[in-house]
């Protein structure tokens, strides 16, 4: 008996599936290139065991709690920690036993396709989770952490994970990456520079942001020029640190490219706490265009992952915190959004750009025509909410007509979930090879042309992407 | 010769469409629950027989007269009747004989398949409508309208519904439905709370409706506490006669939560017809949270149905009155428009807020996002131009990889026309089994999880959600 | 060895494979109907032999050059001629190598497809494009072109063109049509009207277009009266040269019916060059009612291009001029945009106004739903961006359920790329087959409607709606 199909997410038809199979097994074991993602730098730095099984599959990846949570069972139930230091629960066993008894919710669902594919291919189990399963999984992951094959080293490398991005805050000390490289493990682990702390006025503590990063570099971020100095100089700490690429979280995807004394200007009403939100909306747009200038100058490549409108529920957000599945996309206009920094730096092939969206009606008419053109655009995988079977069939859909293939970046896993990150990189390759098989068997492109693409689909086109 | 294909709607590999007829098989006679549409009462309180076949099947249908229409087809040759007053066809023949010659018109539309469904399954005819066999369709119709199996308690007998909702304006005195009660006769006829007449101030007659429900519940709806106690004593009336749920079609889905100073002030204004249109509109949202407060007090299922445009054509209003095909989806924001209302009740798990959509492109953007998370949303099935075979299976891609399969809730028919509710009922079965059977089919679902999925799809899902 | 799969586009599964092929082998030799396009009139008239093969293939064809600028070649490099006169590459075979060497970029895109027909049914060639083929097929195709049966009316023939409108500005001399109407020769090549230069006061030389077009016509364009009558004229003198139609290009849809004094208010408003964005907007969708009702005069099916950001690169812009890859769709609204024409004329039967978007989200939302009740609305094909394959399957999928066949009109290939129209037209047919194979494979149709309807969608909607 086994949870997954051999077949999944192939084509039903056979001839389509036996293509899909062949290019699949073409490209099946290339080493996972994971060049965004939120796993935690301190896993591979201390090696540490994961606590227990509701600690690894349940309480840290929002994808279930969420489904749990829409069903009326309580985040505190599921041992969600609360933002208000209030109790919250703690037992492993129970939180397992909660999710057990709702399994069936996730039918359908590329979280069943990813938790199955842990368990089946992570923990060798082989029955489906239920209630009567429930402590059999519970003891048995529980007693596969303790071994030292499941230790976070070892899991990166049985994952064969050629290199993993995570994402810092453009304040953090990166000290888990100094400690991963300073120990001699050769996994490679590298950082992301993410400065929106320090960037969008309408973050809680901005000002102390701004002021840590001069502190940090020795600028005076109080003034305009030191503000872009100490920028410059943490994205190069962030180089130091393997940083290949900078990420940006934007709720819209505005850019603009103001005079530099507008800019300043704004950036000074920022420091004082005095910008209007549309102000606030002109100075993130601003940065954007900055950020890209720098990208020229260091050659990080930029992601632009905008139109999440953040933490829904007031309720949640005050008993929680951020991240905590309350997060609703919402549309995004990216034509006129993106026209400023386009027009100041967009025909620059040395620079990358690469565009995400949870807005799937802009794949086909701004995003695969944006980056059908302009030299710096690439299109992102896709995102999120998207990431997941028919996510990913629609962008293909939507986007390979007018970009092609080469305007796009492969895969990224994006996942604060260490487990999933195969289960989900086999999901994309599957997808991937289903598509290229079916065009195929459409006579939309040549046999002998499909297995160079599923190559560069799973490798080649995120290696070059973000030049790692 | 049949009109219909046994295997209609299921996928063409041949593994898949056996995995879908088997499924099919499973739950194609199980009862019809009807939660939600727009029957009158009055037929199954009178069970007079159907007046002729172009008064069942073309007049009160405006996906048959609007089709019609589009070819230049004017309404009063369809018999649609004037609000001037003025002629239109009387004669059902001549009715009977234009949509007979135009029938191609409908090649691909879901009215042909219902249209085919009724001729062949209600009054057994097996050859084609065209210009050749208008006459013979006709005047077998109208013969099985005079006999006592084609009245309406015995169609709905027949057509196996347990349970049908109708809907009825806050006002209504529900006098077909108590007609039906006192009769004896043992058919689950329901009604559903619409105030929209009383809560709208745009809508004609606002300010009399208002005054009318505080004769009728003896509340001063002059005043708003008076007007929110009214609502109760109406929802009240209601539940007495079986409703079981609330229904707003609003132009946006816009909620509001004020305080309830400015919400009387608001209201107050409304009832002097002084309310701008921004203030008609917050004062619609604000009385969607107050209907979402009384449904945790009675327990009414709220169901929202914003988007339609209504009454596109001015000529058409003046000449014929509303509901003549001429409402128009628009683009409907969900996010920012429900987020007053979720802040303030959307966390309890005793209520039930089913959300329905005329704009695709928030399936997998909003509404999917939000009813995977918070507990009292649930996603209502494809609505009105969507009630399709290509429209379901959009709503199914693009809902249940976030959103799963248990925040739905099963099939609404939504019609006017009686006859074509086996047909709409049997058109979404098969969809269902057909997508089950594709995930099936590629590995995305366990073939024994598949049976139990489409009972809850046809049955279980809409009698939890509508507490039938 | 062949270039192009003889099944290619049609579904997979074997049946419904065969029903397809049936159905395009029953139209697949229909003459070709163009009723919209942008080939040069020139060409016909005086018939010279195509330049070189870059000329014809590469340096006009926006779809192929962008997607190459795409990924970092400059278009000096591919001849594009500069509007500021600088150097661009003169040599034909160096811009025929670097397209060869690039060709892998168009893998899955409908350029492939084109081209690749191009090459084996125009000039019989059957390797595939590469850097080890380039100068073969440099060769080869620019041997051909110097032969008698290369030449534009010889292709027009070969190609089995039935009619083929071209696209020009308002004040165009139309010298080219005369001249073809004069030579005697048979190929019957229309003009369309397309006022845009004369309508739209954002477009540069508006005013001075204006008064040429009093020249033209002798009456006074200064005035608001002597406007609309130079239009008349003007329209006259299109169909004189055969013109069946007009077209407009706005960035929106917006449409207006203003009084005639502020309608002319706002005309001499323009002609001093004092419009606001917002009264140049107004103007245009005045016009756009008054074109309507002028074709109720005259008889000119409109179609309106609405949604295309042009120009999006102010560099290219000023480098290359317009027309050069950078025009980017946005989110179009129809619903309340088109209401005020649809009120004046829109319940005319006599009146066709075909609409046509590059917003896919409007297809299922609001133009199948405007297109399946306005006796005057018809629904232009996939256009653009979405002419593919992916993108006439979108189309039909989310049309066709509301707004029948019946309510469309055959296909444009509205192209400037000559060689490209019998591989467009090749692709929307079995596009269209695929859809009825699928259509009857899953009980949808019957298996005798769709031969009929093959023959609508490939010649007779096209024929009927552009009155040809």
């Amino acid at each position: 008996m086994t949870l997954l199909s051999p077949d999944r997410l192939f084509p039903v038809e056979p001839r389509a599936r036996d293509l899909a199979r062949a290019l699949y097994d073409g490209i099946r074991d290339l080493p996972i290139l994971s060049p965004h993602g939120h796993t935690d730098p301190r896993w591979f730095a201390e090696d540490q065991p994961f606590p227990d099984p509701a600690q690894l599959f349940v309480t840290p990846d929002h994808y279930v709690f969420r489904m749990l949570c829409s069903q009326g069972i309580a985040l505190t139930d599921l041992g969600v920690p609360r933002a208000d230091g209030g109790p919250t629960e703690a037992d492993g066993r129970k939180i397992w036993r909660r999710f057990a008894e709702n399994y069936h919710l996730f039918r359908g669902t590329p979280s069943r396709l990813w938790l199955d594919y842990s368990f089946e291919n992570v923990f060798g189990l082989d029955r489906r989770l239920s209630s009567d399963t429930a402590d059999h999984y519970y003891d048995h992951i529980a007693d596969c952490l303790q071994r030292p094959e499941f230790r976070p080293r070892a899991l990166f490398e049985r994952f064969n994970i050629e290199a993993i991005a995570t994402t810092e805050a453009a304040t953090d000390d990166l000290r888990w990456h100094r400690m991963i490289r300073e120990s001699g493990w050769q996994g490679r682990v590298i950082t992301a520079y993410r400065p929106d702390g320090v960037i969008d006025p309408e973050i809680a503590g901005f000002v102390e942001n701004v002021a840590l990063m001069g502190q940090q570099t020795g600028f005076d971020t109080a003034t305009w020029g030191g503000y872009l100095d100490a920028h410059r100089a943490r994205r190069a700490f962030f180089i130091e640190h393997g940083a290949t690429s900078s990420d940006h979280g934007h709720a819209t995807a505005r850019t603009e490219d103001l005079p530099q004394d507008q800019a300043a200007a704004l950036f000074a009403k920022a420091l004082r706490g005095e910008c209007s939100p549309g102000e606030a909306d002109a100075f993130r747009g601003h940065m954007l265009t900055e950020m890209a200038r720098m990208s020229l100058e260091d050659g990080l490549v930029m992601q632009i992952h905008p139109g999440s409108r953040r933490n829904h529920s007031d309720q949640v957000l005050a008993m929680f915190g951020r991240d905590k599945g309350f997060d609703i996309p919402g549309r995004t206009d990216y034509v006129a959004a993106l026209r400023p920094l386009l027009n100041a730096v967009g025909m620059d092939p040395r620079l990358t750009v690469i565009l995400f969206t949870l807005d799937e009606s802009a794949y086909a008419r701004e995003l695969a025509p944006l980056a059908g053109v302009y030299p710096c655009l690439r299109l992102g995988p896709a995102w999120w909410f998207h990431d997941s079977a028919e996510g990913m069939r629609r962008f293909r859909e939507m986007t390979t007509e007018t970009a092609g293939f080469y305007n796009t970046v492969g895969f990224n896993d994006d996942t604060r979930a260490f487990c999933s990150i195969p289960a989900r990189h086999d999901v994309a390759r599957r997808v991937d090879c289903a598509y290229l098989a079916t065009l195929v068997a459409t006579g939309r492109l040549a046999e002998d042309e499909a297995p160079e693409l599923a190559h560069e689909l799973t490798y080649g086109l995120a290696r070059r992407a973000y030049r790692l």
